[in-house]
């Protein structure tokens, strides 16, 4: 640009072709001019980038290799070529309370132009501008929210999927990126598409109770409706012979009424009667409440589908609190403790 | 207080024995109130309450069952009466980012008087006021973090105990509710003891690949500083058996050299060579990097002690960025894929 006399704060817009969104390269230079990033669908190669984004140019661009430089009589309104590059942010909100949404979830709900969700999800990533369009679905179809989410940031849009917990554990974030593996549309691959992590249940539950997963553990979902129930039973198995400390996500629900009981067959075979659980329902929610119970007076009916259960290990050790309650911990150390473990 | 002709707003302070600084009933009190809590380690009952804590009253206290009514003459200065209840708030930076890091966590940071922790992440949870007292050290002792944390508590401190990732996981919170259940001393055991979670390391490394943690995972150390060996490989052959996804926290070192190759050997008996791997170390740091390599070429010195290590399992699958680097995620399903399935 030098050569040419142009200083770089004259750029109005960096235009590139919808199939070449993503390249690294691109984003460098419209980064570090400052200037927006336009996309446009139907162009390619430098020269028909050029017709396409400015059809009334005086003079003709310069051209050097993939790259053309285009200079404007008038000033160039940026928003007015091809489209924005869409982004799509999947959102964990953690297990409900505002104090434990990491900041850049909460900017990016902020942020969006568009808010894809379970409905009750939703609601609790609120409160929105009245300018952010809500897409709230009622239904848990998991794989069409993610196509919607991703169809509209293939728009140009700045959009957010909401997921409670983390979107990697147990949501959103297989969804879409299942979603995206099934499409050929380079349109929906060239979206700046981002993964934003959160607190999931148990981790909200584990702190309220004390540090139940301070060691070795596994998280292991009881719903049989996209894996067999064989499945489930051994992989119980194995985390029970294994002695890891065990969480259950959806451990019961109307339409799955005897899974758990079933699950804690399996698992008493391994564990003693005394090995303490965690019950945490609504955890970091208004209702939240908590229990500590042995495994061997455990009964399905003390659990609901809003219940996160934590089963301990051979060493999750379990001591009254002051107020009455109890810690439950599972120490760091296995086998013989070390010569100054703090525990009995 | 009616009764008497007194307003509730007259309350200077409320003062209980050190014992029974947990008891919810005082809190209650005390919050209904608006009024501080301070706590007497040498007096018990009412009468001796008053005694200690307003020697020179004129007027004997209306004492009714465990509840003593001391009016004074003079404005009473609640701070110069015993003690405030210690806190101690056991917390979780996450992987490094602020912006990954709970507000909860924040404030916590922001508002206590001590700060223990192991110095790295002492400098990476500051900056800290000018009247901050920062207790950083510089070795691995954990318990003896732990100990110096709940002793500064028990004394009337706010305190704040410093961990990477979730304190529960793998981290402080294990080794404080340790420290706590050797104790005796009914001090540390009557302090405001809260962990409070935050997201851990594996999380962010999956967050940055997509979704290798979508379905059922479990989170191993491979330190066997505090395990035998043998329990780690035979969590190791579980877990792969199980078709798990696994994280491996501490997974070399140079103490540990060995250790990874001979989980990797156990894994691959189990587990095809194309399975995906993902090697995210520093996420959430300035140096963060991000790669994802087929078990079948993975090898140690491809990571080090700063290194997440996520294998995934036999659905665990990947697909190309339009950045040329690579998604990874696990389906929401296992086995036969349901109708309406996203990816292949």
């Amino acid at each position: 640009m030098g050569a040419r006399g142009l200083s770089p704060l004259g750029v109005a817009a960096i235009v590139a072709a919808e199939r070449d969104a993503a390249r690294p390269e691109i984003h460098d230079v419209a980064e570090s001019l400052g200037r927006p990033l336009r996309l446009l669908s139907n162009a390619n190669g430098p020269a028909a980038l050029v017709q396409a984004a400015m059809p009334n140019l005086a003079e003709q661009p310069f051209i050097a290799g993939p790259v053309a430089l285009a200079v404007a009589q008038l000033p160039v309104d940026a928003a007015a070529i091809g489209r924005a590059r869409g982004k799509l942010a999947v959102v964990g909100l953690g297990p409900g309370a505002a104090e434990w949404m990491a900041p850049e979830a909460r900017q990016a709900l902020d942020n969006a132009q568009d808010i894809v969700g379970y409905e009750t999800y939703v609601r609790m990533a609120g409160p929105f501008a009245g300018d952010q369009v809500i897409h709230a679905s009622d239904n848990r179809e998991e794989l069409d929210r993610a196509r919607h989410a991703l169809s509209l940031a293939a728009g140009g849009r700045s959009v957010v999927v909401v997921s409670s917990g983390d979107p990697g554990i147990f949501a959103m974030g297989a969804a879409v990126l299942e979603a995206l593996h099934g499409s050929a549309d380079p349109a929906w691959h060239g979206i700046e598409l981002t993964v934003m992590p959160g607190i999931s249940a148990a981790q909200g539950a584990a702190a309220r109770a004390g540090a139940p997963l301070g060691h070795d553990f596994c998280i292991l979902s009881l719903s049989d409706n996209l894996k067999p129930w064989e499945v489930i039973e051994k992989r119980l198995d194995h985390a029970a012979a294994a002695d890891l400390v065990m969480a259950f996500y959806n451990p019961i629900s109307r339409a799955r009424p005897w899974q758990l009981g079933r699950a804690l067959e399996i698992v008493r075979v391994h564990r003693a009667p005394r090995t303490p659980v965690v019950l945490g329902r609504d955890v970091g929610r208004p209702a939240e409440s908590l229990r500590v119970v042995p495994l061997g007076e455990l009964k399905p009916d003390d659990v609901d589908m809003r219940t996160v259960v934590i089963i301990g290990s051979s060493t999750t050790t379990i001591f009254p609190r002051a107020d009455g309650t109890a810690w439950v911990y599972t120490p760091r150390w296995y086998g013989a403790p070390p010569p100054d473990a703090g525990g009995s």
